[in-house]
């Protein structure tokens, strides 16, 4: 079976921040793939559907597909990401024989941009790998929810000549000295810079950016912490879920 | 004088790569200020064109400022780098007293996103600093060149969990272990990579990526290096101008 496999990047979460080029390729798919990620995410599935209103053909069809159950405290993490990887794969190769068929066109969209911490290119590669479906992969870019954030703060990433590091929650503690001038954080549901930081680090932070519900706040860490810690909590409890991210900045330039 | 600024990403170079948010911003500006950079990056500057010709209103204004000369390989790096962002700024008031004047709409477009290894946004604030201009500022964010190499060759920028470290050419050496195991590098005008990556890493390279003339080579360091030397040069020869990116992945993945 031949199926054309789109990947479309489409930003983070405004729809005015959507290509051109993501609209080009959704203006003929036969199926979006959704993964369903349960209720909680169901205000990023509304927006989608916003998205695929205003841009794809009159009709179309979107198959949500339930996302396979998840250890989250794991003894090896990457295996169980693997194994859950695979369950996923299993369920997208069964919507694609009988939501797509052969010479169909179908279609993921994917918050941000697709080669950044989100796991859909990999269930691709798995999809790839079996004998009877033959893939044409097409990968639409997106804007990142952290150009998203350095925008909605107006700033630059780096200061002159420094490199940004981008990292999860789960990895922060481990970046190494002198790659950590500008760190983008993304996935961190413990706010892991209050464990990293210095009091006189500085941090931009942002929720739902882009988006209607935006919260930003930005001040030095010593000073900012207490009040991000709870506008993220009350944003999560009025809203049901919560999407944010943050730059941190060391005070001290590396020699 | 009071002026609305806004500096809009653009994507890296295709006119489908723009997102609707830039469009919106580009429909009411009086004039559009552009960093001429010389007859070698002409190309850009058409590319620019043909985006402003779709998008902003008819008659618009393009004002071409003069780069100031720079020392290329100055003593100070930084300081020569923000002696030169003034000198640019200097031109830049210039251009916003004559050619915008009061209550007025200018816009700077950015290629990709300006947080990244952009300067407009140092200049805006330089700007901001002076005493007769009062200007709002508002910046969109834009697909960056790193999102769309990723895209063209249809990989994601990390493997599970890996942090990913965006740096330039100049500093790729200073790295340090543990922080490398993804990197995207940028202005990379000597291929640095030649230099610190070892022989079984992999590379994914790309120029003028998202517009007609984009060229990709991935493959082993120590299998395509040469090729990608050649490609660069002919390109760079052809065109007359060379803008390029590339991930490098360590073989080996930190423990």
């Amino acid at each position: 079976m031949r199926i054309t496999l789109r990947v479309i990047g489409i930003g983070p979460g405004g729809p005015r921040q959507v290509t051109l080029q993501a609209i080009d390729a959704m203006s003929d798919v036969d199926a979006f793939l959704a993964l369903e990620k349960g209720t909680a995410k169901s205000g990023l599935l509304d927006a989608r559907r916003v998205i695929l209103d205003a841009h794809a053909r009159e009709g179309y069809s979107l198959v949500e597909i339930p996302d396979p159950p998840r250890d989250r405290a794991p003894a090896d993490y990457d295996a169980e990401v693997r194994r859950w990887h695979a369950a996923r794969a299993d369920l997208i190769a069964t919507a694609l024989r009988d939501e797509v068929g052969d010479g169909g066109v179908a279609a993921f969209l994917v918050w941000g941009d697709p080669a950044l911490y989100d796991s859909t290119l990999r269930i691709v590669d798995d999809l790839s790998a079996r004998d009877d479906l033959e893939l044409t992969v097409e990968v639409i870019p997106g804007v990142t929810s952290a150009s998203a954030l350095t925008a909605a703060h107006g700033i630059v990433a780096n200061r002159v000549g420094e490199p940004i590091h981008i990292t999860t929650g789960r990895r922060l503690a481990d970046t190494p000295a002198g790659a950590d001038a500008n760190q983008i954080v993304m996935l961190d549901a413990d706010l892991a810079f209050r464990h990293t930081a210095d009091p006189d680090d500085h941090i931009w932070w942002g929720a739902y950016v882009g988006t209607d519900d935006e919260i930003l706040i930005s001040g030095r860490v010593g000073d900012v912490t207490g009040q991000i810690v709870e506008a993220r909590a009350d944003a999560r409890e009025r809203i049901g879920w919560i999407m944010d991210i943050y730059l941190l900045r060391k005070a001290s330039r590396p020699a």
